[in-house]
């Protein structure tokens, strides 16, 4: 083949206009970092959600705060629109929970305990008897009926510490808190103490969701810190006939009205095609949930602050989408995608910010893998910035139901060393934010939807 | 080309124990993690390096007793040898410093104030004078000694919020603390006040090294927090008269005699070729020091700890070496090289940790471009593990001085966003650091000490 003078012409061009765009999106990407990194607006706004409003679990008087002062942000941002979807949400209250374990030879002690999300209550006087410790649901079966019937049973299995992810160890014992009751139950058990899901020994307890079935009594479930789950089973070496008295003050209440709270900024070229960047705005009825996700809600605000900020119009419509009721029933993310659907909705893509608030390392992406080859893409753009990888994985759970719909998903990966620490308790505060690193999850999260707003997916 | 079966057959052999290799590398990482990130040994003694001995400064009895308390660590593990380096080393002691801050709109307030590293102290009576703000070097110059002479210079200059890397923004600013007074004594100065170098707003002020020269008064130099050092700024704009009253009890003594400790493990081929990995000892005088760098020599400590209790056997002579005194002179560090040198001591490799004890994110190497290459390459090994770059950069100051005899040197990177907000500080306390986080730099080092260890570097 000759190449021509005017070949060489435009193919220097092209290279000069391929350079340009990268730096032109290297420049732009490099304004959306720095102006998170100047800004404590998202940081302040954490502050008011967890320490102001607090705990905000679905149907609570404070979800209710919760949603009325995040719409109160965004429509003080002056975006194009800011409105509610309404979500029926499962409405359980808890007014507490009272555990004394009793031991003929150590005495009794009060212990830290919290109930189990979707836990009944006990009889008012409260449940009393002996304990029995298990690690595993095959120990139940070789203990058997005879031994357990009336009993209490303690789930005593830690989380395995030597994987490097966390969430590993948590989804493989999450099931003694999600179906301990019921299977206990199945044997006669009359409640269970469940240890806490932590990699850390100390005196938090921490809950989470918890399910019955139809077959099985629904027996009370509490979860245990893990320093006195240790004690307790210390205890029960050497005091087989360990007692506990529990009291608990919790039960379900027909469903409530509640809302996803949805801010956006039109697109100029596609607006009908949606772009969500979302988190959950509920957290459990003891935690503050500043990193369980709190720092999500503020991540998807501040993406619209930034793009605004940076003066980006972008070509599709960028949604930011709080949704209500993850920890739950997901409820919010259900009826989001359930309204997509039935308005014929159109979305080029979903990320999700469900980690918490610490320094962001890299994005997952549950898509095609043209898609996901598409992103990555973009890793070379963004590696300056510290999101060291980007990979085929899970993008998250409120934006899950948008998958049917064949929306790629993205979730955002942070570091997760700290995260078992505060996840589901009353550790989960403020003061476990550092400000840069919450901001930082921003701008990664601007930075994609910059660039895939930019150059769409195909 | 004719391939003949034979060759076909050596390839395939080759191959798989290229593969074979690979994966024994990739099982024996994978046991440095899983040992390190189930232990709490180096957790638990940087407690109490950080909470029972606390703040040592080199030439303190908490040097002494951290020297104590290091070596006695390594003689409980069974090493093959442990010893310590004797060190001349500064010894600079500060009795505290009071300033008050009198302004005849607002009245007077006491301030968060720290003396700088080797300042002189006031008389006892103390120093009364106008405070003068300035930005910058430039500032000086502009004002002249009219304008300057008598008065308290306040260098307000903040660190810039929005580097990716606050280190860099520390390098900025920095010369206003270790040069600021010599600069505003030549325009007759009688002290300055400094802002310290941190990206937060609080009540902690940062210490650190500042140099006088021969040339110019040697005047008194006192950090401010943050916090007061914004209350100044803006008491001064309304009220230009602002006094400040100072007194400082602080003065260099004679040099003192202190130690490195040193801890080794004999290699088993090569047991006259060192891999060193270091951190220092030393702290500033109001700083427990658990990230600077505390967390640094449990690093160091436990790479020994994970190499026995994982039964590798090295073919080189691995030592961790706790450097006395990086903050003020680097006297360790330039002792231990230059004992190197004088007993024709071969280092292979020198590793340092000195960037806090925060989740770890990859390796800089000063070395060769070659050698670069090869560490290079066991990037995809370490990847899995969150060791997310290899880089060319810099090593660290305390085996800085090895590189002049040709050793490689190599930095373990952090995650440092938080890190500045300790640094230096009362703030640099052992709750900051979290167990899995300083672990996992803990394995990372094992894990590259235990390659380079394995495959030289040529």
């Amino acid at each position: 083949m000759k190449i021509s003078r005017l070949t060489i012409c435009l193919l220097a061009i092209w290279g000069c206009s391929i350079l340009s765009a990268q730096e032109q999106d290297s420049g732009i990407i490099k304004n959306l970092y720095e102006e998170a990194l100047s800004s404590d607006t998202a940081y302040a706004n954490l502050r008011h959600l967890t320490e102001k409003i607090g705990p905000r679990l679905s149907g609570s008087p404070q979800a209710a705060a919760a949603v009325e002062y995040t719409k109160q942000i965004m429509k003080n941002m002056n975006l194009d629109s800011v409105f509610l979807q309404k979500v029926k949400v499962p409405h359980w209250v808890d007014k507490g929970s009272k555990a004394v374990v009793v031991s003929s030879i150590f005495g009794s002690a009060e212990l830290n305990v919290c109930a189990l999300g979707l836990s009944v209550g006990t009889e008012k006087e409260g449940i009393e008897a002996e304990v029995i410790e298990v690690k595993t649901f095959d120990d139940l079966v070789k203990l058997g009926e005879a031994k357990i019937a009336g009993k209490i049973v303690f789930f005593n299995q830690p989380m395995n510490p030597k994987y490097l992810n966390p969430l590993r160890a948590y989804s493989e014992v999450a099931k003694y808190r999600t179906q301990g009751a019921k299977e206990a139950a199945r044997y006669g058990a009359v409640a269970v103490v469940v240890r806490s899901l932590s990699l850390t020994i100390d005196e938090f307890p921490h809950t989470g969701s918890m399910h019955y079935d139809s077959f099985t009594q629904k027996i009370p479930a509490i979860a245990i810190c893990t320093q006195q789950a240790e004690l307790l089973s210390s205890w029960l070496k050497k005091d087989p006939h360990c007692k506990f008295q529990l009291k608990m003050d919790c039960r379900q209440l027909p469903e409530a009205i509640s809302y996803n709270v949805i801010g956006e900024i039109k697109g100029s070229e596609l607006p009908d095609t949606i772009i969500v960047v979302g988190a959950h705005l509920d957290s459990w009825h003891i935690s503050p949930g500043a990193h369980d996700d709190g720092a999500g809600c503020m991540h998807a605000i501040e993406v619209l602050r930034l793009f605004k900020k940076c003066d980006i119009r972008p070509r599709h419509t960028i949604r930011a989408v709080l949704y209500m009721d993850e920890e739950i029933m997901q409820s919010g993310g259900r009826e989001y995608a359930a309204l997509a659907r039935k308005n014929n909705e159109k979305h080029l893509i979903a990320l999700e910010s469900d980690n918490g608030g610490d320094v962001p390392i890299g994005f997952s992406v549950d898509a095609d893998d043209s898609i996901v080859a598409k992103i990555q893409g973009y890793q070379e753009l963004l590696n300056p910035f510290g999101v060291y990888y980007i990979k085929k994985g899970y993008g998250g759970v409120d934006i899950g139901p948008l998958k049917s719909q064949g929306v790629p998903l993205v979730g955002l990966n942070l570091n997760l060393q700290r995260y078992m620490q505060y996840h589901h308790s009353a550790n989960d505060t403020f003061d476990k934010i550092n400000r840069r690193e919450l901001q930082l999850g921003a701008a990664a999260l601007a930075s994609l939807v910059y660039l895939c707003d930019k150059y769409g997916l195909n």
